[in-house]
């Protein structure tokens, strides 16, 4: 009845193993200064590092081999400084490049093709010709044992550095896709996180958390308490890193104080008296995967899975920060954009003043003013025609609508710094998304509250006048 | 103490859930007859279908509502009857390709680029105007459940009908592309089979099994015994699927006959008197991956994990057919090029006559005409130079080296029918894996046991009196 | 992504460390014959073994060393053959027995005792000297790996010996108690077995199936489909043993005759158009675990966990045999107990002659005798006032009622030989169960639907005539 | 591919089952004040509560009913205070005794048994008389969904009031019994815990660290690097509990400070380049299983799982306390009993002044003199001729010696008031575990190290003198 994993034993032996075969396969390139790259990569030794590239593609040995001199070169990469990752990013994305002839070829092939017959197979071979060999050769990183983070954490350093040239933007393009095409949403595993969950992974989210920071284990235990639920998505070959994760509060009606939420000390309400979940942080963890978005999916999964789970939630609304509200409203006052009342002006000096964030009992005139204010806020678009307010595009382009404003709704010094207070609900209603989706995306639509639009057309009507 | 999982409730209510949002999501296209696809997809149905295509791609809802459409659209299609499946698979190739305009226009950038920085951004342009949105489509269909085994399956369909038109054929180059992505060896699992499986996996070993036979379930159980190994690679979304798995018995020095190997009545090895890891039986499983090849990988990764596994283990080899043998025979026979001597005519005689099949002891003139035989077989070159034997080629290309001839090797009907009943051995050893695929890519050398070699050599010097 | 476990390489270095910690443990009884024990176990090395006893319970080394010998001990019987069984069994029996005087003296010690609670303390160490030294022994076997299922085979051993001493029985009263309470149902895991289930434990199903044979893997496969259950309980260190399994058939109403329900071609229902549960077979597996019982708690559980699963489910009842009912009538008949009409005596003799088995259209006479039979067989009672047919006792104490008699209900070979073809089912109505058993109980009623208590008053009363 | 289980769905379900069920079941004993029982289990309850136990044993509705309605009882049982549980054990010790009648009857029976055959079945009624009807209950308890936890608890509540009455100490020795075989050796899991276990089951580690208190989630995590293992003991039903933990240090060379195991800061090592294994730290869990011993098995387990993990530790040794040595050494000093000289008095003055834990030098006098003093502490023998330190009478009946003196060994606190400072080294040499285990038990022999048994002696002659 021996329960443990000689884990360590095994994973040493299966190293020397990898090392007897490792041996045999890396043959190849001998590299001057005693074999290894410096850390910095210092120029001389470009061509071996070029070499060595060339050689993971074409070398001797077969599929097997080549993949796992890949991994080799991988595991030098993870020994390289930012300097040097720099350095090999842009050997890579300029040594492996699509061959100019072939392309000028094969487009003289296009142009002299009669019947679309033709056409379409001297397409077919065009894009290849197109298509970078190095694209191959990223694949052929997944050979690592940890392939996938290994090539989302590359990303990560490519990032860093992709506009300082052409060659590195467009092996940005080549990762990416790549990126996006093996984290496809089918893939995806979507998981609930407990407070049995190993604490490896809850230690992430302590480390991910973006939204509102989890200060200790107390702080955590008591966001995976049983008037909560925490959801992530995971890929199965990283299955040590949640991609993104969504924090969930089960309450009585909707909630408007984060504090509320992540008071430590509150009693835990009873899941079966609740009938809303409240979505309360959102948060993206890996930074090599800008652009693979996973935040809408995520939400409606959660929605679906806690439909099954708690058929007494009958609403499903987030809790969201307003990040560019204050600065907004700074740059309304610094314009004098603003036409204030007496009344107005009082309440705005407060309100800059902070010193409202202690007081337990909400000040009417300011949470009048803060609310006709989002609303104007809300009202703004850019260039595109879209909000300006990057949380409000995403839960809009979602169908969200938004549903209530909320002042005070943070009053920690973030929230006071970011937003004078101000947070919001957008409601996912499943009955409207697609309908608001639409309406937004063919429209510019805003979908809000009732109340919301009332404001937001008064306020619009003054700001005429 | 439960340990039940109430699946079938629990899957009856997502099923549910999924309904209810599906309902909202696809309000879309209208269908004449009733709102199905028939079975066979009349012609007039085919507009409907066209519409149904793009409005995954292009209709209302947002992404995850325009996965969901082709999540139904994916059932739809399981619906149809072969001939509905290759117009289906013909409006996909049709509908859903590059537009030519574009393609056109960004030739014509292309030619007008300056520098190499502008080439490098329309060479982008370019490949993305080459990229047929029916492969975002395809993307699409694994948002259903099974959605990777969905686009294998549908791979199979297109195989079967590609060849009749350059859309299809262009079609399969799209699919083929991303199963080759999606199925990438990083991805894959590497698990052993044994005894304690499910059924529902095993059960499909006796289906796929392609060399030979699984004839029961006590046959099967006799291949899991404590003297056999069983390995398969998965992918992590096809879980209940092995893509490909070998059989391998361990034994005292070499196996040369396989009727020994697969003797129900046979008593089982002591696994720490053997020194030989036989692989007598590899068998892809999937039709719709043909092109996309597991087979190299799954012969090493069984090769690490049994030097691990069992270190008494020192040889690994294959007890392999020589599916061509026999119709080479015929065809020299028939072609009168053989030098026989009598006694050589009278062997084979009684070899073509198969009488000896049941005979327990080894016919020695047979024996050696066969072995000549097959030295010269392994001799014949194909136009590209490789050998004319798929297995052959197969082991070399890996790096193998052809170990032994054994006659009589598969006594079976089938043994007898492909090869007259001639077996080898291709040895894999790990310290010449890459040199002997070296030599054999770049020379098409055929590594071969110095006693094949010099009977080689002895026959092709006949050959050439 | 290795998913396998080296699970030989690791077990076989556990043996031997387990071998270089016992070569220090059982340094201990010296055995004549060249240090093992015969199969037979002459009676000089009965002895040796009587040594090897003690020196289990009183050795040197401590606890950990004792359980170790203990297991030595264990792996010597199991190479024992049937007659060295019986006489190890002896040996233990009346080896380490209650010591006579200690008994003798705490009984004086009781007699003496002046106050209840020096008796109480009395009574304790009176206990304490009634139980044999052996029980301790009997628990220290758990120390070997599969120890649990080591004693539950034991038992079956004594089981065939119990009976020719009362030493032998008394060992068989502790290793019972011992089971009992190893084996508390608070303790047993209750597990659906699937086709997804490892073969290795099917296999077991098709082996220990005692009501309907499993003919064959389609056999079982048929039984594990959709609209089929199957629900096992474990315990816990037995966990490749099912203790008692059940089958379940998901119908439209209830189910009366078995051929339908094993019919492999019959085609799979819809489980969604059915309200009735059929348990048509329960089967107990271990002869060892004789008297602990798990029927009862097995079917409950099942009622309870379909409930959950299937809300539609609204009956659950057995199809059950009526193993006495053939001898019972043949009894009467014999005697000349039955008052038969022309009819009667022409429909008994087509009965008997099984010529009716290939009908398959139902004969009225000889229906309506066999249900006639059945009504005065089921009123029987034998001397305890309970109901003579076992299966009726079983389920009737559970408090299940007598639903609907079958005929023909099995018209196999073994259903015409037990019981003319009939079968019975018995209803598990939630409602009723506890007020069903206490009738039973304290009054011998037993529960039937009103039809069947109609025609046995009817058939009492003609009896009484 | 969802991973989610709706647990709290599922469970809610089946709450509502089982109370459908309840409801059923347990229409039995009517309470006067409003059907429940006060937390404090006031005196005109009483008679109601032994009503109830009667009716778990002897009501009507069969075992499962009867189990179901120990299972209230049990749920009633945890909502009383101390003062009710303190009350309802003194019913269940005083309601459910063994019948003395029938007891006085049995006795009778064996005085006048002739033989032998009718005195073992004689015995073997006496000893059922004997067996309270409590027991049975105790064991229904089980069907709780915690069951084995609950009992576990509820000997701990006994544990705190057991003096109190000789029925209460009766009780005790029952559940005890009952403990002690439901958690043999045998039945206990062994397993590894890591960083990866669930917090939830980390959190208790946290919670019961009983000799170096965990100060932190980093502090804990840094006792599971990858230099450090930690092992524990589970009961199969009581999976979220370990029942004993032990945590190891891999070190090179034996550890003699504890400060520099527990430190945060300290660089992780090398497990390949450690050669010893030291066990810093050991805690028992369950208060309620007081008396049912697992520190010597767990021990044990981990040496043997060691051996196999990592074949190069050498050595197994503990960090271990001298809980009584500092009391021993102030009780010498009170009584003037040591012969000290200048330079040892200065020593001591120093010692007991605590000036030096701060000194990261080792002051050669006062170890010296602490060495001295221990070889005497451990010289001096209880009354049962057993060593006066607890610690070392487990260690030493393990078959360990006393390997090394340790000084400054402990300087924290609790470190200094327990044994100024002094921590030893047990070694646990798997070839001399046994022949070290029989020389304590039988001769009082304490094994040590050569270089301590010098100093005993030493020690013991200048005593003497």
């Amino acid at each position: 009845m021996e329960r443990t994993k000689p884990e360590s034993f095994l994973d040493r032996t299966l190293v020397r193993v990898h090392r007897a075969w490792r041996n045999i396969v890396s043959t190849t390139p001998a590299l001057g200064d005693g074999g290894t790259f410096a850390p910095d990569l210092p120029d001389h030794q470009l061509p071996a590092l070029d070499a060595r590239l060339h050689d993971c593609l074409y070398g001797a040995g077969g599929d097997y081999a080549a993949r796992a001199r890949t991994a080799e070169l991988g595991r030098t990469y993870l020994r390289l400084s930012a300097t040097g990752r720099s350095k090999f990013l842009t050997v890579l994305a300029e040594s492996l490049q699509p061959d100019p002839e072939t392309v000028a070829q094969e487009i003289e092939h296009w142009r002299r093709a009669d019947d679309s017959t033709d056409r379409l197979s001297v397409e077919a071979s065009l894009r290849d010709a197109l298509t970078a060999p190095r694209v191959r050769l990223l694949k052929q990183f997944n050979a690592l044992p940890e392939g996938v983070k290994f090539l989302v954490d590359m990303r990560e350093d490519l990032l860093a550095c992709k506009n300082e040239t052409a060659h590195l933007a467009a092996l940005d393009d080549d990762l990416k896709d790549l990126l996006v095409s093996w984290f496809d949403l089918g893939f995806l595993q979507f998981q609930q996180i407990t407070w049995e969950s190993p604490a490896a992974l809850l230690e992430k989210l302590i480390a991910y958390e973006a939204v509102h920071e989890i200060r200790s284990w107390r702080d955590l235990r008591n966001r995976l308490e049983s008037d909560r639920r925490c959801f992530a998505l995971f890929h199965p070959s990283m299955s040590a890193e949640p991609l993104a994760f969504v924090e969930v509060a089960l309450t009585k009606g909707l909630a408007g104080r984060v504090q509320d939420l992540l008071d430590i000390g509150a009693p835990t309400a009873d899941p079966d008296q609740t009938d809303t979940a409240i979505f309360y942080s959102i948060s993206n963890t890996q930074k090599g995967l800008r652009g693979v978005s996973f935040g809408e999916h995520l939400i409606k999964k959660v929605v679906e899975s806690l439909s099954l789970q708690l058929p007494q939630i009958q609403h499903f609304a987030t809790l969201s920060p307003v990040p560019g509200f204050r600065r907004w409203v700074d740059e309304q006052i610094e314009a004098e954009a603003l036409a204030l009342s007496d009344q107005d002006s009082m309440a705005l000096e407060r309100l800059r003043s902070a010193d409202w964030t202690e007081d337990p009992a909400p000040d009417a005139p300011m949470q009048d003013l803060v609310h006709r204010l989002a609303a104007a806020y809300f009202s703004q678009r850019r260039g595109d025609g879209q909000p300006i307010d990057a949380v409000a595009r995403f839960h809009l382009r979602n169908g969200a609508r938004l549903e209530r404003l909320n002042w005070p709704g943070d009053s920690s010094d973030s929230g006071v710094k970011q937003a004078y207070g101000l947070m919001v609900n957008y409601r996912y209603d499943l009955k409207h998304l697609e309908a608001n989706h639409e309406a937004y995306v063919q429209y510019g639509t805003v979908a809000a509250a009732r109340t919301i639009r009332d404001l937001m057309k008064r306020v619009q009507k003054d700001g005429q006048q």
